[in-house]
């Protein structure tokens, strides 16, 4: 049972998407927001492609395997953007979009 | 921080959008799909509110409440529907359906 | 034909996720960008319950009008929120919101 | 700006979602229901990819081309997988998707 299989991934990327839409609205109340642009840009894209590998897990898709790739990738280059930053919601959405990329490679394999 | 302060229901949602979407492929490969079609339909707005409902809470919005109140009803509905069927993933959604609609209730007062 | 029905609504909830969506990032790279903290977080909360909207209309669900009430509440909030800035984005977006507003609210009746 | 570039692109995008969406529950509703069950599951994810294309194309983002790229190569599945059938929702789907993926792939060059 697909569902079940990918549980490990699809808990990686549902923490992962709730991590960067924290982090997008914690950046937006920083003092440096200006400095924080790239980041919210990144939390957003990086949030619905998790939203949208999650699903297609769930679902037992026969393309989850195309998304989850695409997803690592978005998933790393999230985190090297919020590892640039001291605050902490970006080092704790930093971990949890490496968790997920390193999940979502292997499943993507 | 709102993140941390909606976690439970945060991951009810998750736990419900999931549950919801392995039944929808699961009802597809049931002998008896004509008769499955509602709980997908229903399975489907499901799926789709959870995630929505769970990423407004991670963004600490102003309008979680309303989308979780929205999301709730929608849980009970398509528990209703799932509860109808024997099948151990219409079984598994509506429990997962049940206790989402509780957490956002909850949430949503 | 649920599909052909809704086919006025569910164009102006597609554009006006477009206008949130474009909105947010431009907002993004004004030179005021504190100043749009709650455009940003009122254009994110829009651009994804008219992508609901817009979903459930298709799949002629019977929870559409459900959803088109929210759907026409959040984008008058985010109209409003688009009408305090004197940004041309800003200009565009509550246009669209408003036109979204007015349809869903037919929608939702 | 970005979201005027893309405008061409996001309305094709905008368009196969709900074609796929409204195709989804059509099927749901044909008596050979069983047989569609293919249909259904490529509709469901193709509805999905090109909600997301549409939003990251409407924000600017670095990665649209990553997404369009992937969202051409499912359109183009969910239209051979449609062509399969003489449902006209699957003749007006596929049409949609055959569009859609020639938007995406020169969007994703």
């Amino acid at each position: 049972m697909e569902h079940q299989e990918h549980q490990s991934c699809i808990r990686a990327c549902d923490a992962c998407a709730a991590a960067c839409d924290h982090c997008a609205t914690a950046c937006l109340s920083e003092q440096d927001v200006a400095h924080m642009a790239e980041c919210i840009k990144s939390d957003m894209d990086c949030a619905d492609i998790c939203r949208l590998a999650s699903a297609v897990m769930a679902r037992g898709s026969s393309r989850a395997k195309d998304i989850c790739s695409l997803c690592a990738s978005i998933c790393n280059a999230c985190a090297a953007e919020c590892e640039k930053h001291r605050h902490e919601h970006c080092k704790q959405c930093a971990e949890a979009c490496r968790n997920c990329a390193k999940e979502c490679r292997a499943m993507g394999q």
